[in-house]
């Protein structure tokens, strides 16, 4: 079985991959784009992060493309993918279990005031705030697919008051009215591009914040600022920007009321990741049935 | 039953502990310090924070005095205090609570790099670090009374590989040279001021931090600083200092390895601590077993 390994990987990246996948999979023929001159016309399927537009094309046998990203906006807007070959998402324990730390550490931060005492520090002011009580911070999770579910399960354990929205499920703004937290976990579609707007920021709480953990596009960032200025949202915390890296000159450095993450939310970690591939290439061998199919339709 | 109430509270402090003693304990009659021109000889009970030296003298009906922090370092050091009449700490599921979430966020700040990503802002950096499990997250909890295990369990339960130590237990050093992170929750007695000093520092591997949510005092502030400045130890997580407010000039504010709190790891929630006084009081009128006494020998 012959798979292409085709990523936008640093050397350190592109290697760790490679030993984690082969560990995981040694039976499987692994090609590494770059270094394989032309691409074998058998390889059967292609295991990919953010590949280069175009790669995807002329391999006539291929019968899975395997992402090793949990989001595959970008992978789909590729319009020279191949049609009607199954695309997977990576789904793994670990991703998840990293992203819901992060969520859990926002929230925490957010719930004792651990981002105003960081300010505080910068100007050596010894101030005490009340302190809040974990069962009293009401905080709404947008996405209720893997991660979603996942994070929703740990906070909900840590005692907060967790409530929950799917993009074809009940109506959003009565669920903002309510939320002292949001923390966005939808994946980036055409229905939810821009989706934390002006209107999204007015109908939450005065004093409420946001967490987006997801896809920059999912945000205005000049609706946000607003927000953040006018005082009435509280803060936010941020992993994923519209251009990333974040450019040097943008107002979300330096905003005392912004915390920045240079998307480190859930990286994916090669050894967990390489056997979750390993699984489905298996079950393509196999003729088994393949995990984690993204809807073309949905885009996720 | 006359209840004394005498702390070094500001006008709303006093008003939030009056109000939440007097709902949970109505049949009692609560005497307040300043107040009360001469304190009547028939009080039974003293219920106090950082009272006043000498504030406990002249009371010959005194058979309690109840603490509403959990450190009593403080109180203890009044040699005035009369001779005889126990003592009780406040242990406050609320506070063990409190602690808990700060103890939290303190080791997921610092398994993910979040104090490391705040510093980048700063500087409008973006760079990623290699994300770790928490189970490759070696915790050592210094301190295993209430607060101490609500920590550890608390910490286990997030999938840390937690270790304890309590003074008269195993000896230290072997435990210290397999922590990544120390946290300190031991009270404060003769025997344990100053016990993290330059031999203690050294003892842990490099790269480890240090977290210390009980005393000041504990610490030798300068073997600390040198030992993050010579790159030996990577962060400090401090709540606590010799003086607090921690004073202007001092190096910790604005060291850029160093996190300041200010004493609000755990604050006593007057409703939660309120019913645990109440009960206290009630065994004491009706000759029950008061709790959480604390031994004056052992200093907690």
């Amino acid at each position: 079985m012959k798979v292409l390994l085709c990523g936008a990987f640093d050397a350190a990246e592109q290697a760790a991959w490679q030993t984690a996948l082969q560990q995981a999979m040694p039976q499987a023929q692994w090609l590494d784009l770059p270094a394989a001159q032309a691409v074998p016309v058998d390889v059967v399927a292609a295991v990919v992060a953010n590949p280069r537009r175009g790669s995807l094309q002329g391999l006539p046998a291929l019968r899975l493309i395997q992402s090793l990203w949990a989001g595959v906006d970008r992978l789909l807007a590729d319009t020279t993918l191949p049609v009607g070959v199954p695309i997977a998402r990576m789904v793994d324990p670990a991703m998840n279990a990293a992203m819901t730390e992060t969520a859990l550490w926002a929230v925490l931060s957010l719930q004792r005031g651990f981002y105003a005492y960081a300010r505080q520090q910068h100007a050596a002011q010894w101030l005490q705030h009340p302190q809040r009580r974990a069962d009293a911070l009401r905080v709404l999770i947008l996405g209720q697919g893997q991660i979603g579910r996942a994070v929703a399960a740990r906070l909900a354990q840590q005692g907060y008051a967790v409530s929950g929205w799917r993009r074809d499920g009940t109506p959003l703004p009565p669920l903002l009215a309510q939320a002292d937290i949001v923390i966005n976990l939808l994946p980036l579609t055409p229905q939810t591009r821009g989706l934390l707007d002006a209107a999204f920021f007015a109908a939450l709480p005065r004093g409420a914040s946001v967490v987006n953990l997801a896809r920059g596009a999912h945000v205005d960032d000049d609706a946000l600022l607003a927000a953040l200025d006018h005082g009435h949202l509280q803060h936010a915390v941020l992993d994923v920007f519209h251009a990333e890296p974040l450019p040097p000159g943008h107002a979300f450095w330096q905003h005392p009321s912004v915390t920045v993450l240079p998307h480190v939310a859930a990286q994916t970690d090669p050894s967990s990741a390489a056997a979750v591939v390993a699984a489905n290439l298996q079950a393509l061998q196999d003729g088994g049935a393949l995990q984690h199919l993204v809807d073309r339709q949905r885009a996720y």
